[in-house]
């Protein structure tokens, strides 16, 4: 048994900081990085390159809509070609930071606004996909497991790995259950961990219901933002290693 | 004989447009793209390099500094860090479009006050240069000819070409005579279109004085803005093609 | 009777320019300045507010969505106390540009995307106009006739003018036929001039399909992009001084 | 004897923060408030108005160059009259956000680089305070005590107050200790707490070599990232109180 761990870095801009990224990096295998269009910026997008590669965790591109006040959480309405090349660019950004130093863009995840909407529209999902696609054939596509994003990628033939949440509640249809609605979230490390290894060990989602739902649990997403979410993070690190599981940079599903 | 003719190109800003890239398209053998800093963005950068890219034209990263009010244009402080970090940032991006568009970057060229600074300052020239190199070592960096961007490519060891200017007259040293001094510029096609068939056979620039200075004259420099700058490219260009002087994308000089 | 002439300007960025603001300037009585968000910045709102005060026009401040790159015509979803705040900060700086050059902001009419959600959305209409009047209760809020905008407008008390359109037809409830369908558009000036004349003289808008509808005929639109656009804005103008109609910079209806 | 307590504010961006405002609002008595181009964003500004105004401490704007990455300390070179129209524009943002939350705009104090380049260019700091004046004549100019931005204010016949700072060692012509040099930094509470002291009771400022130098003490400049700065803060305004100076927002002098 083998699972990722992964988190969103570099979410600084100039002099403003964002989350505990040398705290996360202790506990992640995989790191997104934001590229400069919500979050991020070279000197950022440097850092914390250098920062992963020094630590040998898996290096992603973070790609959001172009809406640096408004962190990328602001849904835009942006012709298909266009976002295809907004996410051209910033990829290709991220590549260049990388390659600068010596170290490989490995997977892509979307950000914010944008992976809201590809969760419900498969032809965005599809135009950024495919364009991420253009700049790298074997870019691993990071989905949220069970969704359009995860329909998409596996209709492209591309490689992909699942996404799941380690500290968010499950509808039957393995949709996360709403902020605000109860259960949506889940506040205690221990029972954070202990779904989590469950999860990975069934290879599958298991709802609020009770309802078990096959999934692509190759990589849980953890967050660093509060003592909360830090406490989560290392509750289900220490889980996963107590059980044996092996923590390492996603592999890929492929098609 | 053979000279390369580049101009800046993709310098426009969402709905906004500058200088009449089709038309030079019919001229240049050579552009250098805005990477999205001082002007272009991803659409823009797409659009230009699938159009140069069809023409069989050599496409080029044209990076500037973060000032798209000031068009680049402004002189910036900035640690050579961080310098560096915006440079790669710029080149990434512009590679990662030139991929999704099947094509390659081959040459880089500092814009507008990243540029003046850098014929003035060696170790910003270096740290701009090796930032270039760190993302690409093969790239030609195109620089002003007898300049310190010259001394610091060849001291580099990387590929290189120089560049001068068919509208722009030259002191002694072969530096450009200032703009709003006597014959700082040259207006006449037919004079500026004489003065490259003379500069390229001689491989030298001739200053005004007259004095001939031996001189890497790889690729010359149009303009496209206003019609005697569009006059003066087709000029240059039917000039070379009478004298039978080859028109291709820049070679690379080493070291 | 009388009527004002309406025209956006200052829609340019940096060193790029956009429409024909000296043209559109010796037709229309009142201009609609870009703020900086999706257009404009400090320069050209100081030359557009200092050119429309050398010529006796109305100046008007014209904020759209933070997005320079879309033009400020992508969609954006914003909480409304954060929009209030971005039409304030806008407007504001309109209001010390104008300042600066010895005028004044007369009236305020909102810019592209953030124009037509407001047509369709009450509560984003109410959170726009009453952010505009915290800043100054006494300013004309121009709305398009018949419109959302319209009611909110009367609804707050405050002052406002109605808008029509030279250029586009009109559907039985007043709205605008939309554009790609049939009659969307009015190409001919003679047609644009002698339309806008009826409409003013009658107080109405005559649908396309002829049924009149009584309407605040106060501004009419003009545009200055292309020289379609700067005919009929002429032929408009020309129509209406012929017939007597007055024109000058709009007076404001209250609530 | 009188003296006041300012401190920057509002220099978070979109939902990034910076510094601890809520606890320098309990010590300070006014507030230089960032105006979105160096940092600060129509909802910063907003919030940080508001509860300045809820506490009753004097409102300043406070622009700077139009540089969020660099947070305004990068050196730009801009013509005058560009510089002058970005300050009016940021200067009417400013007291449009102020006005919609029911406050004003006392003072201006310039920021960052823009700050440093006025205290060593006359030509540089007339174009920025006669740019302010133009907004508001009766605007409070907060200068550097004893450097070119006071000459310029005096020379303009403008309000303005001079200001001192609680942890910065002077030089013989009162200009600072350049940073890294010994005796540059304050950095015990007691010691900075009675300096001040000591400034405000003399009207002058004590150089490190004991030369006593008058100057317009009327303001001392607080910071509040890090809690060294916060306990000189707090320990400044307790010595001041302890020893019955009056603390208020700053009064002009003229002239």
């Amino acid at each position: 048994m083998k699972v990722d761990l992964n988190a969103d870095m570099g979410e600084g801009f100039g002099d403003w900081t964002m989350g505990d990224d040398a705290a996360l990096l202790e506990v992640v295998t995989s790191v997104n990085i934001a590229c400069g269009a919500h979050a991020g910026d070279w000197d950022v997008m440097a850092r914390t390159m250098a920062l992963a590669q020094d630590r040998g965790v898996g290096i992603g591109a973070h790609p959001g809509f172009p809406d640096l006040q408004g962190f990328g959480r602001r849904r835009m309405s942006m012709p298909l070609d266009s976002l295809a090349n907004l996410i051209i660019w910033q990829f290709g950004a991220a590549r260049g930071v990388a390659a600068a130093q010596g170290a490989t863009v490995r997977h892509f995840k979307l950000h914010g606004a944008l992976s809201n909407m590809t969760c419900e529209d498969a032809d965005m999902a599809r135009a950024a996909y495919e364009a991420a696609l253009r700049v790298d054939p074997e870019v691993i596509l990071l989905v949220l497991a069970g969704t359009v994003q995860e329909a998409v990628a596996r209709d492209l033939g591309a490689n992909w790995a699942g996404e799941i949440f380690a500290d968010r509640g499950y509808n039957d249809d393995a949709t996360l259950v709403t902020r605000g609605q109860p259960g949506a979230m889940v506040h205690d490390p221990a029972e954070a961990a202990a779904r989590m290894v469950d999860f990975v060990r069934r290879g599958a989602i298991v709802a609020n219901s009770g309802k078990v739902v096959p999934a692509a649990c190759d990589s849980i997403c953890l967050h660093g933002d509060g003592p909360t979410a830090l406490a989560i993070a290392r509750a289900v690190r220490a889980a996963l290693e107590a059980e044996g599981v092996t923590l390492a940079p996603m592999s890929a599903r492929r098609g």
